[in-house]
């Protein structure tokens, strides 16, 4: 990545727009701020894939030990990263038994693949499963700890039963919870108590097994706030994070990380101008953002996201207002002038978020905001960089 | 498509969810009526293929005489129904002058690319790259009818300077409007007032650009709301509409169709339960479904969308009602009881957006209402066909 680029090397200004930008530099200094983190917490990192749902993504989480840990949230996703050579890999769905044949297949290729569910009636087919294929299938029970979808209460009567059902059968692995209201927590202080939550739960979800005499070994904690907030993770062994690798306007607005910090963004191309509206029409629209407006219900709301130059400096006062599928609108605000930006003046859009924006390309091209750009150029183009889609 | 399907073919309780279909019965339904439309107010058609962007739904459009004029929304779309046979091509998106070069490689072939746009410095562009090629590059010079987004108005001083300098270079074509405000008309006068209002614009425009002796071939209108609106296009040449092609809850809540005419949904899984807060959770989140919420400034705002089993009967009362990443959740609304669906219930989602919806997809099961399916089996899926995506 250190090599000279060469005189005719492409740059932000040359692939058609719009198109997906990673800068591998602020992805690289977000998952290290994490690992650091996890480290000090004690607890294994087991990021989660289904941000970039990419295998060069993923590599930048590698700390010289090849293929770590990692989350997915679709069996494809499993799939492709098997095929990279992972070989631990939590599918964080509720198992649907229809999709237990690509889970046996895992498994039989070698692939510690583990999975959830929060119900007797998943526990008894995944264990016919599991003794029909004559295999274990690891196992994790999901529990709940803030009413944002699935999981058991850690007192629900049928904890125990769906813990001994898998014990049983071998395929009991442990407890996963996944703090998904801490989306909503607008202070470090609601975070943290966000986290202690999330803890709490899961290690009171592993007591009660243990105090039925199960075996629970993966005790499994993680969203992006929390995996941020926490101060003391005893008991947990693992915390799982997805959307830092990039991170987005969502969690900037949160005070998770800081705008500088945001290291996905699309390249748009202005097409063209309504003085009379005080607007500014690119060819980025929804397509190219998707319609995720997840900084409408926080207290500065960013429309379809925040606007930067080629590299990356922020317009301040301008955001992209409004989309249709192939136009976006950017207007100023806060007393902001609209700049003059001619027809054919390339832009960056920052998202509300990350993993909704990146599912609408099939890649990403490549840059290092830590080498400085050649006179006149825009940032040079490292690489490009393929998603997987599809479930 | 009336051969018989033999014991063994896939139906959709096949494939693992979740995945959109298309029923071909609803879109045949859906696209005559437009045709007949189009053919009743002497206008020729010319979908926007934006919505399905599939060779495959187009070819549903051919009356017997092989490829139709079709509108596209991005050149990946034009490039690969040049491929597929289209040689009469309008891409409905003002240009950017980096795309030129492949504008040009299209003419090149021999189709008839039509490009749009609205100010000076685009004609000056277009007209340079047309002399430096020594070609002809068919343009039309958008009009704005409802302040929606692009477009210039028909009293705009340049209106008449661009027309000159496109007629000058070979390259003036015509007039393009699209009154994009009409999916926010929310009655049937209303939708007919925006029809007649778009229609007006565009003949205004073309009189216009005629009365300073320039000649307008095209004169083109459309939007989904306002074809099946307007009940006068003396002036105009041809109309546009894409949406119409799968229909959505938006439009079926503007009047414009019934949601029994909804082609597109999507297959998902019930994968959980809580009672406690009256949920089903199923495997299909924003994902599966994207993250429009169009109905949502509607009187009736209907969730992420409605649910009906898989043979397209409508669960009543049933609503998607929020959604993660590969989680929905589903709600009863209006005191309906919660139905009993254990895990593993396959359900279909008819979406808010079938454009948004069906981008979240690489392509379709199809599946034909008209023909029943096989006792206790689900549809049988007919084939499977691919979009085109990215840019």
């Amino acid at each position: 990545m250190n090599t000279p680029q060469p005189a005719s090397s492409p740059t932000l200004a040359d692939p058609d727009t719009p198109f997906a930008v990673v800068d591998v530099h602020k992805s690289l200094r977000n998952i290290e701020r994490l690992a650091t983190r996890a480290d000090r917490l004690g607890v294994t990192l087991r990021p989660h894939v289904k941000t970039a749902k990419s295998l060069d993504v993923a590599a930048l989480m590698h700390s010289g030990t090849g293929p770590c840990p990692v989350t997915v949230s679709t069996l494809a996703e499993a799939e492709a990263f098997a095929d990279g050579g992972y070989t631990d890999i939590t599918y964080a769905v509720g198992i649907d038994p229809h999709k237990l044949p690509r889970v046996i297949a895992l498994l039989d290729r070698g692939v510690t693949l583990r999975i959830l569910l929060d119900s007797t009636e998943q526990a008894e087919f995944v264990t016919g499963a599991a003794r029909e294929a004559g295999i274990r299938i690891p196992t994790q029970i999901e529990i709940d700890c803030d009413g944002h979808r699935g999981g058991l209460r850690t007192d629900a009567p049928a904890l125990v039963g769906i813990g001994r059902t898998l014990h049983e059968a071998g395929c009991l692995d442990g407890v996963l919870v996944h703090a998904g209201e801490s989306y909503f927590a607008h202070s470090a202080e609601e975070q943290r108590l966000a986290a202690k939550n999330e803890r709490d739960t899961a290690v009171t979800a592993a007591e009660r097994l243990r105090a039925a005499g199960l075996p629970v070994h993966t005790v499994s904690v993680g969203s992006t706030p929390t995996a941020h907030a926490a101060d003391d993770l005893s008991g947990i062994t693992e915390l799982r994070a997805g959307n830092y690798v990039f991170f987005d306007l969502v969690m900037a607005g949160l005070g998770v990380c800081q705008i500088d910090d945001l290291a996905l963004s699309v390249v748009v191309t202005v097409i063209g101008h309504r003085p009379e509206y005080g607007w500014i029409v690119t060819d980025g629209g929804w397509m190219a953002m998707s319609r995720d407006r997840g900084t409408a219900g926080q207290p500065l709301d960013q429309g379809y996201g925040l606007v930067t130059d080629l590299h990356g400096n922020l317009v301040q006062g301008l955001v992209m207002s409004a989309a249709s599928q192939e136009h976006g609108t950017l207007t100023a605000r806060d007393g902001a002038v609209l700049p003059e930006l001619p027809v054919g003046t390339r832009l960056r859009i920052l998202p509300n978020h990350a993993c909704a924006t990146a599912a609408q390309h099939r890649g990403y091209h490549v840059i290092d905001s830590s080498r400085p750009a050649r006179p006149q150029h825009a940032p040079a183009i490292q690489s490009v960089w393929e998603r997987v889609s599809g479930w």
